[in-house]
């Protein structure tokens, strides 16, 4: 098997143009390549996101690769140097929408198993790919719902590497061993409205809520711990006011998040944040959103297996983060699996001219390779 | 002259839509009434604006009622129980758009004016009218450039009583011997826009500027004195964030406004907040409008002569008031003149249905009349 294998495999999955929810066929290539080998394939379709479940083996441990075949919208393609869906490569970067996030990864880990196959037929424990196409949608129908179903006919995944662009600088410099959970809340501060020469007839909630606000972003919720850095608030948009100078205003809007660490849980920061406000008596109403919760792999047979391979193919060593956004390995972990992250450079994912370098995708595909022999051989 | 005179006048100038800056011809009919009992007439149009200055007798002290012949929109026509500019009188009401605010003082002042000079053939100094059509605007045509005309040519106004709707509960329980000054600051907080889940990249505008916020809604800028309430801040309009949850903004724009007694200076409140605001570190712009100065008469020959008639024709006495929005007022007593306020009830001002009692406006008149006897006859 040519090392040229994982950019043809990355070619014809970038030139499928799969924004959030479509698939168009990427699934379908990918159970082609791994049916010829022997896995089980499974199509799961909810509501609009097509999801495959493709299974090699029934033994422990079951070791699976979880990603997405949707990408996000180019944006003006008139903007790209290269058309965002042709694939190309130039000077030696693979280019085009999904390159980075994650259709690289994706061909990375067809091309590693069907290596591994090959060179270990009688494998122990079982191979399987979880793949959605709505990570970067609304994951609702996607991976959660895939969860479900193993989870009611009693599947259950044992260590599971997403393909996620964890990558800074060069491929496999930084892992990721979990997430930050991430909180929002959503405030609206009664006050009322009036003029301001009477302001004795008027409530003002910016004059109500500041203090609260300050108090707010203020507070250490906590000293995260040592794969954790501390959680954080942040407020991203406030609105109260007429527009008119004159005018009192009656309300106000306001939207927070939390990105929290395992020392503190969604339902302490929410009783916090309401004594908070409460405690400087205001009338106000309070919404929540619970967009993930946070999750951790400190230790085990996943993370020392990564590692070794990373240490082996590139000869330096990870560097194991929870920092940055959410991502399904949120669903995955709340099963009790063993959950990494490891994929391509992230600097140019979800950017116009997206591209990873053939040279890191060649190695990423060598990483995982060597991750299925550490665990499976 | 009876007392049904005062409602003809100003049944004639309701009549007359004269929405802001328009005047619709109500100054021509009230130089009309003058120039026949002795008043020179002078037509001042400044850009959209008529201004009028009529003046009897070359002496001093200089007399001058002050008013405005503009009025504020209707909003929907089909929301008034009757045409707004039919000037109905139903259950010993007057009512029409410009009933109390200030149609009914403009012709309380003309009749009052007619049987003084009636009355007093022969009284000492000057009487004025200084009457313009944009009070309710942007104020820049009007009664600023008649001062300014006036003051020009040498031309002093010694005492002038405002028509504004001072009254509260019944005609003359309040008037107005001075207004607070108003001052508008517009703040532009500058941050570092990012995601949220990378603050340490990201200035959040919204968390550097709400210790600002608090501080300045609870300083005590001055206790007022016997004429002022304590100066008041109030913020208008607040407004950050891009809409999107995991944004932390870049740019966040604040309104706020003073409403001042004579304690403090527009330069002490404005050098007062940017030292709160330098305080606490952030970069920031700040702009400033000064809406107005404040302005007290406190004693004096005009207050005198106010409350007397008004104690002569109510038989109670009056209450002196700053409190309320800002008035054309402000600009005449820059020049020096002793200024008061007297005008009808103001409950229905700026509303649908406005409206004033038939009595109170005949009230009114005399009060108007008394007040030219104690002064000049
Ligand atoms: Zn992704
Ligand atoms: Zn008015």
């Amino acid at each position: 098997m040519s090392k040229q294998a994982v950019i043809e495999l990355a070619q014809q999955l970038i030139q499928r143009p799969s924004v959030t929810p479509l698939d168009e066929g990427c699934q379908q290539l990918m159970a082609e390549r791994l049916t010829a080998i022997g896995f089980e394939h499974e199509s799961l379709f909810f509501v609009d996101t097509l999801n495959m479940w493709s299974r090699k083996g029934t033994q422990s441990p079951l070791f699976c690769f979880a990603g997405h075949t949707d990408v996000v919208p180019t944006g003006p393609e008139s903007a790209w140097h290269l058309p965002p869906f042709s694939g190309l490569v130039q000077d030696g970067y693979l280019h085009g929408r999904g390159a980075a996030d994650m259709k690289g990864s994706l061909a990375a880990m067809i091309v590693a198993t069907e290596r591994f196959v090959t060179d270990y037929p009688d494998h122990r424990g079982s191979i399987a790919f979880l793949i959605t196409s709505d990570e970067e949608g609304p994951f609702i129908n996607g991976t959660p719902r895939v969860i479900e179903t193993l989870e009611a006919r009693n599947e259950k995944i044992d260590m599971c590497l997403v393909g996620e662009p964890s990558s800074s600088h060069k491929v496999g410099d930084v892992v990721k061993n979990g997430r930050r959970g991430s909180l929002t809340g959503f405030v609206k501060v009664k006050g009322i409205q009036g003029h301001v020469a009477y302001p004795q007839l008027a409530k003002n909630p910016i004059h109500l809520v500041s203090p609260a606000l300050t108090e707010l972003s203020q507070t250490q919720w906590d000293k995260g711990n040592e794969f954790f850095p501390a959680t954080s608030f942040q407020i991203s948009n406030i609105n109260s006011g007429t527009g008119a100078g004159n005018v009192i205003p009656g309300e106000l809007d306001l939207q927070f998040n939390f990105r929290f660490s395992t020392e503190v849980t969604a339902d302490e920061l929410k009783s916090r944040v309401v004594s908070i406000f409460d405690h400087h008596g205001f009338d106000y109403e309070i919404n929540w959103t619970l967009n993930g919760l946070p999750f951790l792999t400190s230790a085990g047979s996943l993370v020392d297996a990564t590692v070794k391979a990373i240490e082996h193919v590139a000869h330096y060593a990870p560097s194991l983060q929870t920092t940055g956004g959410t991502s399904d390995g949120r669903f995955i972990a709340q099963t009790g699996a063993q959950v990494i992250e490891l994929g391509p450079c992230n600097a140019t994912i979800h950017k116009v001219n997206e591209c990873v370098s053939v040279e890191d995708l060649e190695k990423l595909t060598d990483m995982y390779y060597h991750i299925l022999i550490e665990l499976l051989a």
